[in-house]
């Protein structure tokens, strides 16, 4: 197949800042592409070569957008599984497989999915819904403090909540959930594989997400991890067997979790380009997008070695700011030494929501690691 | 200036390869772009944010362009230069200045200016036409062999000729030009210059431009250029000088011969990003283009310096292809260590059109070398 420059279609469902950067690449090689997104101000509009609006939950409006594609692939889980499977089944190359897609879409079926096949992850329980879950509770079944997850449609730390009182449960969403073990853990980890049709198969250095010490919240993104060869080897095994299980294609980020004693646990993975790849735009030698992109168009991969160390701050809406977007300080952290700012394309900004994300690469980890942190500290995502 | 997600514009004269590979960084901030290209089929149409056909050289086109957008740069300089110094006039920045571009667009004055502040170059002479050069070879005023070069619109060694023999006249254009005295030389080299208007300016690291030994057609860019420290010092020093004595803002592309007796002598310069640059998409800390637009903005400047060792390899249209474009082997060469093509998406190729480039990247700068000849002999511009 002649993708480069000629009447090739690309599809790809979802136009966020994923898309937008997928684009990139796709351009970079001069692939034809058709977006379809609900939003008139997705971040792709710009870039790709036709823009579709359209509902990617809607099985007429994805299944008609596949039809006028030549290989289709998507930035975002949420999307009619009914139109990828009929598509598929109609012979268009659907990347990641719908088949794929069902084991994953469904934190309860993906949990499932890794006890049937010894893959590590933390005991859990699924219930219908939230009563089953509350009369467990009250039964002693599930013990209190555990991780309560919905099972679908949660995006983002949306749809997770530490319960540690039945008080907890006030105000959350009556749905399928399950109830999972919480895990002490020193790190939590995460590893991008890689793997095309013909079957070849690439892993990403594992990576470390460094917390804020008291908010809990991830702060810093770091490739590579700061942790014991060993138990990057085991990390990175663990990620290309769960790849190999789910016969995937494109990439899958494989999040873990280190435990005291250095187990390695699954916590999730996501089908497509993920946050915690995007330092590998600046430091490694073939970015996720890239990577992607020859994974679903059956192209050889992209070496996933970095050049320098790289360390990834996500830049999200400030509390208390909502409006026309002002990133301040941008031209302050600009001047600093391998600092590149990604800003996705929203106009508006609202507290928390994922407005773009700085890369610090450098030679030297501790001082891409120092520069992360004042550019933490400097720049501020507000409004007008 | 807030130029992130905002109703600033940026306009960008020109909408080709350069404008295109200028437009990821303008898509990566958020920075609307306006671009004006005479050809429908501009490689800048997908990505910029809107697109106006029309001639570069027409006053009108040019100056209400002009009129519509906050900062302007360009990607080539054949543009109408009194647009742009009206337009200056009127207080809008336009980078580089025309003021800067009057005395790059003329060879003759460009060698004049050179002669006036005292930075070495190829002696010279300057001829209205091309009887009056005829005249001066009769009367044995100038030698042969000599370079000739007319003065305007020559690009990609268009417009650039070693004279022989009287023979060699016949056919040439009866325009300005100017006899170059022929110098023997060790290296053909080159410096990117970037410089803001607050007067920030850095240099990239020497490049070299590595010649086919029997062709004498420039076959591979490589940065860091294998010559001695010394001798890298001292064309980096004269890129600065140049820059400075130019005024000018923006990228600068320095090309300079290296003699026998390790002499460095301006050949010429191009106020914009540049074929020799383009490596620094994957080698450099921040590229070519970023760095354009950053010094265009005048935001500060970023890390010139090299992550890899990085080399450059032209995609020309092959002789006896003309027609739909084919990238005969893409795919073997995506397999190899840190090859990365750029299609620029012409979709019609022609005997040595620039189609694209190819960039190999590695820590050792010999198995870059030794990858980037494999590339060169595999990889062929050919039609249906």
């Amino acid at each position: 197949m002649n993708y480069f420059s000629s009447d090739f279609k690309l599809g790809i469902l979802g136009g966020g800042q994923l898309g937008k950067m997928l684009l990139f690449d796709t351009r970079k090689f001069d692939i034809q592409t058709y977006v379809l997104d609900p939003s008139e101000d997705a971040p792709s509009k710009v870039a790709c070569n036709q823009f579709f609006q359209g509902d990617l939950m809607d099985f007429e409006t994805v299944y008609n957008f596949g039809k006028i594609v030549d290989v289709l692939t998507f930035e975002i889980e949420l999307v009619n599984l009914e139109a990828l499977e009929k598509l598929e089944a109609e012979g268009l190359p659907v990347y990641p497989s719908p088949k794929t897609l069902r084991l994953i879409q469904n934190k309860g079926i993906q949990k499932d999915f890794y006890a049937q096949k010894n893959i590590p992850s933390a005991p859990y329980t699924r219930f219908p819904d939230l009563k089953a879950l509350q009369h467990a509770v009250e039964m002693e079944e599930i013990l209190i403090p555990f991780v309560w997850k919905c099972t679908e449609f949660g995006y983002d730390g949306n749809g997770v909540k530490v319960i540690r009182a039945t008080t907890d449960f006030e105000g959350m969403p009556d749905v399928e959930c399950i109830a999972e073990e919480m895990i002490p853990f020193k790190n939590e980890l995460a590893v991008i594989v890689c793997r095309n049709p013909s079957g070849e198969i690439k892993t990403y250095p594992v990576v470390e997400m460094e917390f804020h010490p008291e908010a809990n919240q991830v702060e810093y993104v770091i490739c590579p991890a700061r942790i014991d060869d060993a138990v990057a080897e085991k990390a990175r095994a663990i990620a290309l067997n769960v790849s190999e299980q789910f016969n995937h294609v494109g990439l899958l980020a494989v999040e873990m979790f280190q435990t005291e004693d250095d187990e390695i646990l699954i916590n999730e993975v996501a089908p497509r380009p993920h946050n915690s790849g995007h330092y590998s735009i600046e430091a490694s030698y073939t970015s996720q997008f890239e990577n992607h992109l020859r994974a679903v168009l059956d192209l050889p991969l992209g070496n996933t070695e970095s050049k320098v160390a790289g360390i990834m701050v996500n830049l999200v809406g400030e509390e208390g700011y909502s409006g026309n977007v002002v990133y301040e300080n941008i031209e302050t952290v600009l001047g600093w030494n391998g600092v590149t700012p990604h800003i996705y394309g929203k106009k508006q900004t609202r507290p928390f929501r994922k407005m773009g994300h700085v890369t610090i690469v450098n030679a030297d980890i501790k001082e891409a690691r120092r520069i992360a942190e004042d550019v933490k500290n400097t720049l501020r995502v507000i409004s007008e």
